[in-house]
């Protein structure tokens, strides 16, 4: 484990040799509060914050009855611990359990929510918990934003994805046949808890998917973060507790930042779609099962970053930093054996296309993306068929 | 005909006898701007509107494509005006004709919306078009509201009821097997137009039930308004068109005001659900076919007015004199032959409920409504098993 100190842009000082691990300091966390006037929250980030969800819900809410949202794998590990918090809060608690997995990001699971919220007589003032990662709290948020016309809900991500990205800002939604994210709402949370113990139970692969976005942060924005991943890519696999606090509260930071300044994606959000046109096209033609979230995105950065090179003069050395750092996590960084036809296909029908021109984030150096522009057919062909990195 | 001179409080004083009939001043139209900050927009009033909605498109919007929804009974009087004048304004238009009723506002029918938007390769800065009553304007509002998050659309109401109310206001959704409303968006239209011409092909019953939510302005809100009624109902039934235009102006006007003052009806937007507690629970219990959404909450009005006799002391004569403005626009006015039970148990699932008790907007006295209150069980139950008038 390398001991170096770093430094993230206003963030304390740390040397990891003499930090303590989790379990020592159960009750610290750090908040964020995203600035939104009426619509604004906080987001909760430490250890051991599940158990005490019931009690962060009694603060922020009046009514007794919540709708539980969570999948089959997250219900495994943490469904006993949120409900029992909930209930010995008072709260009156219906549980929803789901297939894990993309495909419940359908019109027919939200029917599911919105009949359940019914037949617990759920009013206006109740709220939704979101419990799991990116699908739960897609699908449990625009649940709760189109149910009597919105009700407030919680996120309590439970994937490093979900922590860093899906659970911050307010975007939620379902996927259609036709792709991705293609119906939903902009719903900002009541609250947000993102409790660093529940990383212990999730599957590495997923970790890594979602180290694929706090990369993308430092690319985007912050280099000197990308640099201090890179000089700790083992600690950060060992899940130091202090790494993983600053790394999750820097991104929450970024994110919140974005959203703040352009809530609905009319200008500088857009920048966190870095690497998201193609990867969501991967996704979209692979049928959402192959590839994690993450793992599509990997790839997207790599060829929004060869793009980057034609198009911005991004260094050829800048590439390849990027792609170093994703196999050292272990995501995949190349598109060989894919289509092209498909894949252009699924990129013109992506939200993000305007008169059905694929539109693209890209970098001019780590650190500094720019906002979306369009980029020309012939030059997305000609790099997508040099070969594969 | 009578041609006693009368007044809405802010409007032109109106003598009928020398006012000019339609067809004679075809370009002559109101304008209400309804003033929400970033999501103002304006409503169109008057005749020969529908043949220029394409310039007011043009005026609108920078996108070239649009989804326009209508459905079978309007698209026979009105498609092709709407259309012609969308293509000749340079638009790309694909439509979509639904089945006429409120059997529409289903989950399958928003999912075949976004669908078809999805197809026709839509993107975020393209428009939907609501061509209808009621039900294609909730509709297609919530598939505009919720696909990419939210894309803008246009009211063009084809009925009287759209026209004074559920085009204005930005209160979008479906119905669920369980209730009508259960789920939607506020989305406020970026365009309203209210061609006062097609409510001559309007059939009289719809016509009626339209005006039903028009006296209940004069009810919550407007004592002259509703005396106004009482003095030109022939003139009405007729079609007078300055009548028609003051009375949707007016109503449009309320309307407008207290959207503007509480667009998510945390407070006074829900005066304007006076008569909708029991009228919502009818709608429900009948299945949404027998009556027209007017007609229910006529109903629901005189019931409201009963309770508001009992707990606000409301004059029996502001009773009787609904009842009669009712029947002279041959509208229902008794829940003879309901049964308690099931009408109960839907009003406890209506939206409006919080913790289960049922709501209403009482008044006390004509033009002066009340914000919602719980009434007791006990109490609603006497009332309604009292002999229906």
């Amino acid at each position: 484990m390398n001991s170096r100190i770093f430094r993230f842009p206003g963030i304390f000082e740390l040397s990891e040799a003499v930090r303590p691990v989790i379990g020592e300091h159960m009750h610290s966390f750090d908040t964020i509060h995203v600035d939104l006037g009426e619509r604004a929250y906080d987001i909760f980030i430490g250890p051991g914050l599940l158990s005490r969800l019931g009690e962060r819900c009694a603060e922020t809410f009046s009514a007794r009855k919540t709708l539980l949202v969570t999948d089959e794998n997250v219900a495994g590990h943490h469904l006993a611990a949120a409900e029992n918090s909930l209930r010995s809060a008072g709260f009156a608690v219906t549980v929803c359990v789901l297939p894990p997995g993309e495909e419940s990001k359908s019109t027919a699971r939200l029917a599911s929510l919105w009949e359940a919220a019914v037949k617990a007589k759920l009013d206006r003032k109740s709220f939704f918990v979101a419990l799991g990662g990116g699908v739960i709290g897609d699908l449990a948020g625009f649940a709760a934003a189109s149910y009597l016309r919105g009700v407030p809900f919680v996120q309590v991500p439970t994937s490093l994805l979900a922590m860093v990205d899906s659970a911050v800002g307010g975007k939620t939604g379902i996927n259609l046949p036709q792709g991705k994210n293609l119906v939903g709402a902009f719903h900002q949370p009541a609250l947000v808890l993102a409790d660093l113990q529940v990383l212990n139970t999730l599957p590495a692969r997923e970790f890594s998917a979602g180290m694929a976005e706090v990369i993308k942060y430092g690319i985007i924005w912050d280099r000197k973060m990308f640099e201090a991943i890179e000089d700790h890519v083992d600690a950060i696999r060992a899940l130091h507790p202090d790494l993983l606090k600053q790394l999750v509260r820097r991104s929450c930071e970024i994110k919140a930042e974005m959203v703040r300044k352009d809530e609905r994606e009319h200008g500088m959000r857009a920048l966190l779609n870095y690497g998201h046109t193609l990867g969501h096209a991967i996704e979209n033609v692979s049928g959402y099962g192959e590839h994690l979230h993450g793992e599509a995105i990997a790839i997207g950065m790599v060829y929004a970053s060869k793009l980057s090179e034609r198009l911005c003069g991004l260094p050829a050395a800048a590439t390849h930093r990027q792609i170093e750092l994703f196999k050292a996590f272990d995501l995949p960084v190349s598109w060989q054996g894919m289509k092209w036809g498909p894949l252009f296909e699924a990129m013109t029908v992506d939200k993000k296309a305007e008169n059905a021109l694929p539109r693209f984030v890209l970098a001019d150096s780590l650190g500094q993306a720019n906002l979306p522009r369009d980029v020309e057919v012939a030059c997305l062909k000609t790099v997508f068929e040099e070969e594969s990195p």
